[in-house]
């Protein structure tokens, strides 16, 4: 891929394949952008597909991916068909010479995750993973609270992410929720998400087949621990992410949008080590009870900058914010959690997650 | 210890032993009790102990507790001095007859807690651990819904207990905040806290020498998982439990009084396993979307009830609703909790914490 | 009006007329309901129009409302211009024979407001004023609570309506964002708002010209008071109504999507009344401190229903449940405030917001 | 009153009338003060008054004011008996040489109480007012933020108390509650609580005899409104008060100890006042939307530092910072209100609550 402006002088065309649960929002977007001609919608039940696209419309609608594929004011196609048929999908898509954006999971293996990000880099084609969170204004504020060194060292990170949830058929609840914790930790922490290991905790209470209630511990270089907790059998819904940092710490709580973001100057420091001293308590332990401050977050939808960003970086000729890296970072990890399941949580090692081909930058 | 009511006539006699973080507040509550009579505090620094209990006032402070064993109008003491110290003070008390209160945890090791079981055991007097919270309004009524099936089947439970804590000089989180949340857990379940087994991740990113950040994965029998997240790094404070059923689910925020317990009659159930169906999905799990019940809770102050259980205990001869076992079962989760954090998350089994000597119930 | 099914057999035909900013909303919805054929957007800004209608779209988009109006595919008209405009444009597509629905204010005075809802009643069409909220889940629900008699006798209804608001260049606050609260109130209360008297407090601290904080006093029939408070200068947004009961009250907190309606069986009655008591006040007040309950709701969107009701009423020949009669109801309490605050508060009487021409039912 | 320090070398000595509702906390905090001691505890019922001291305790209890005044070691006197009686135990206190504190309401009308003021300068003793609230730390530090002009001009105020209460027998809604509104904005607002008027609105729908939902509007100098909301009959607890300013606004919401309060960087602004403008809204309005801030509160008791303050006014010959005259002003607003509501909401003017005679300062 050539870093130089590409694509037409008018809006890129876009075809979106799939219109079941997530479809529908890429569709509204790219059909709300400035930078976008939504030009096709792809689904085996094109009914489905046209209630979406709606009457008195020019939208192509069809069950046939090929017949999108050979369409020259396609540019890019946005896949949000379920996991196991990515790669299929995305390889077709890069043959002819599309640029391609996946529903996260970028895949439903390492190994199918990295054939799709070394098939991009061989074609020059942008692959971006849709980590729709990471392009929230509250995610990227975080991102920037972290690298600009306003928390600190990193000490903890504690992810929540709970509600009552359909029990997918195929994929347990790390596979369906955590994605979401990842993909964020991956964006905000410097260097991405490069865990020393992975354990992870699961239950099947309810005899599904697989983990409905999930824990995973993730050691970070340093002595940090993240941690998250899936749950699809909560009635009450929580997502609260805490960053505990050496100088500050925040707490991002997303259902709670008149303050969804608030960074605490409180903190603990162990000033010295004196182990003779008789108080050692007060000697060595100092707090910081700091105020509370709140930035002002604009309000934008996260869908709107991801398909900006996506339209950005083909014309840019560079990698999206979200590349298949970075999908492929949070699928060791995913795979990494399976395997700990399956020793009774014992911590495992992470696949090397970050392919040796980088896009350029 | 004869099933026969015992004491004086009036009051019993207590003196409290430790007037520093908690002393204070047994003192207040056994002088606001018309159960007790506060006869003495013992403290080594008798000035603190003199302010606690104010001027004006007939209490004897003393920093000698052979003094106060020896009064007989002291029938029982109550012992908040760090754990290390709390199996020579309760043998000492046991041997000069009175019934003994324990701050939590009853002990600093299994051995130490088993050998005060069984010396109080022998001598026929109380020995009560202080599992405070068990006296609250909401965990008496949680161990209600618990125990009359409102809730169906224990499916998961999470509590999280994190705040800006003191960085103890002689204990990890695990010891200082876990045993509140283990003790309810052994309140509220059916036949106490018996986990299949411990798996703790701790973390400690500030070196003070201890885990600062820990969770705990308690697996119970029947395929239920109990968590438990400490942490005195956290400026925002959380104080909350989740306990999933199969027939309802209900969540307690101790940190809103307005509506500490909420009751919710939603969840998600597998109706039946047919592998084969083409919509695996909807033929197997069926989702209650149904009210949320806030049950109204009396205020009461749980250390009065504690101190009255106390009281009616040695009046009737009968073991407290926290005692020493309770403790005992406690003291093994933390132990083994130790044992995993050394095997870096290893789960592991837990020692029996079920004595074999049981006080008369 | 004729009392039976009118109208094509397909979806209706309607036209949106203003495209600023309500006026999306409702494309958006008549767009996505199986009821409705969105036929033309008008608005004299037509890029706007078309921004908002959409690229490869077959909507027609224009300035010219008699276009619109001579249209036979149009069978009804939404009118979501500033209220001025109200009344000509809907005398215009009365006269064109189309059924027509009002954004609130149905109208910038009474008398306009009275003439709209006697011309719809001389032709028989429908005239509906856009009162979303009451369409929402909750206030349908808050409905039934009052009819069937859940709350008893209505004791107080407190409203509150706070957020940095837009100053709006023509209405002052009780103008902009009152309708909202007197729209419900109308809705939940039998027989609708029909208060008393009103007395109004206005407040122009940045002196705008008009009043940008502001209070409602509406005492009702029987001894009851609703009040309301509208504030444009708070940047802090409250969103809530409570309606005591003499049975139970309830709250309304529509920033708390996760209980965003609470029924207390709590409250104070008096048992008796007697005066020559010593000890009067136990023996004339009771409290009852119950449970609280949280009603499920379903998800919908408030717009999505209004649509459908629109569309039902002109099928059905009948009138909609926010009718032109009930947008008149607001007006003359909007009207009303206008008058007490130019008397510094004092309390007036409502001009009679009962139209004599009351449609089919 | 002579500007110089008096009193004894050690604690000064106390006396508490009433041990109802109110006593029990002041005999705490004069309790665990070390510039006091409690010398004597005087209530009708001894019984009562003997329970609230306990035993063991050398605190003279008695039933005799007399016995109490008589007696050299009472330097001063803590009223918190029935309102209707601190007039006259006042006088006598006055009259025995004692310093006074009374609870709130000052007395039951503004002739008792500038009565009382007027006795106390020509004594030279200090009359104090406790107006609890002015000392916790969250009203101390709103003090600060509206006297060193942080918030700017001041806009508007709206006050909120309200939950299920207690019924008094004498007063109405207004006068339980709203003196602790109404002290709090006489303790921030720089010269006091000086409204140019009063309207208040009441109701009382369980026909109590007396209003049982209260609203007070109080338009201040320069075109800001305060607005008062005392409510009995309210099964949610709400305590908030919005102050906006020019520049910036806060919210306290004083059942949310994480946050209790809370300053908005967010306002409105009038630039300009361009009525010939077409497009005047934006000409005319600007916003700030800048980021919130929650300053670090201690956690201290209110009480404690009020009989601190107490203490230190009669050691340094000063007025307390919430007198007599402070007392006299809540009381002022009061009979107001009391004149509107006979008035149906009238708005009426306030007598002049600030005595001629002003103490040393």
């Amino acid at each position: 891929m050539t870093a130089e402006m590409t694509g037409p002088p008018g809006p890129l065309g876009v075809a979106v394949v799939g219109a079941g649960y997530w479809g529908p929002n890429l569709i509204r977007n790219f059909r709300g952008s400035p930078e976008w001609d939504l030009v096709a919608v792809c689904d085996l039940d094109t009914e489905r597909a046209q209630a979406v696209v709606g009457a008195r419309s020019g939208v192509l609608v069809t069950a046939d991916v090929d017949e999108v594929l050979a369409r020259d004011d396609v540019h890019a196609v946005a896949i949000a068909t379920p996991a196991g048929t990515h790669r299929a999908l995305t390889e077709a898509a890069l043959r002819a010479g599309k640029h391609v954006l996946v529903e996260k999971p970028l895949a439903d293996s390492v190994a199918a995750g990295r054939a799709m990000v070394e098939a991009a880099a061989a074609r020059g084609l942008v692959l971006m993973t849709d980590h729709t969170f990471c392009y929230t204004p509250v995610v990227q504020r975080i991102r920037e609270l972290v690298h600009d060194g306003s928390l600190g060292e990193i000490l903890f990170i504690d992810s929540v992410r709970i509600n009552l949830g359909l029990v997918q058929p195929d994929v347990d609840v790390f596979w369906d929720l955590a994605p979401h914790d990842l993909s964020v930790l991956d964006f905000i922490l410097p260097g991405g998400l490069r865990p020393t290991g992975v354990a992870a905790q699961g239950a099947d209470p309810i005899r599904a087949g697989k983990s409905c209630v999930g824990y995973l511990s993730l050691p970070l270089a340093g002595g940090a621990l993240a941690h998250v907790h899936v749950n699809w059998l909560s009635p009450t819904k929580i997502r609260r992410m805490v960053i505990g940092g050496s100088e500050r710490t925040l707490v991002w709580d997303d259902l709670n949008p008149q303050q969804r973001l608030s960074v605490f100057d409180r903190g603990v420091d162990l000033v010295q080590q004196s182990v003779d001293s008789a108080d050692r308590r007060a000697a060595s332990v100092s707090y910081r009870l700091g105020d509370t401050w709140a930035p002002a977050l604009p309000e934008r939808e996260a869908l709107g900058q991801m398909v900006a960003e996506f339209a950005t970086s083909i014309r840019e000729g560079r990698s999206p914010a979200t590349d298949g890296s970075s999908g492929l970072r949070v699928l060791s990890v995913l795979e990494a959690a399976a395997t700990s399941l399956r020793a009774r949580g014992a911590q495992v090692d992470v696949a090397d997650g970050a392919p040796a081909l980088e896009l350029v930058r």
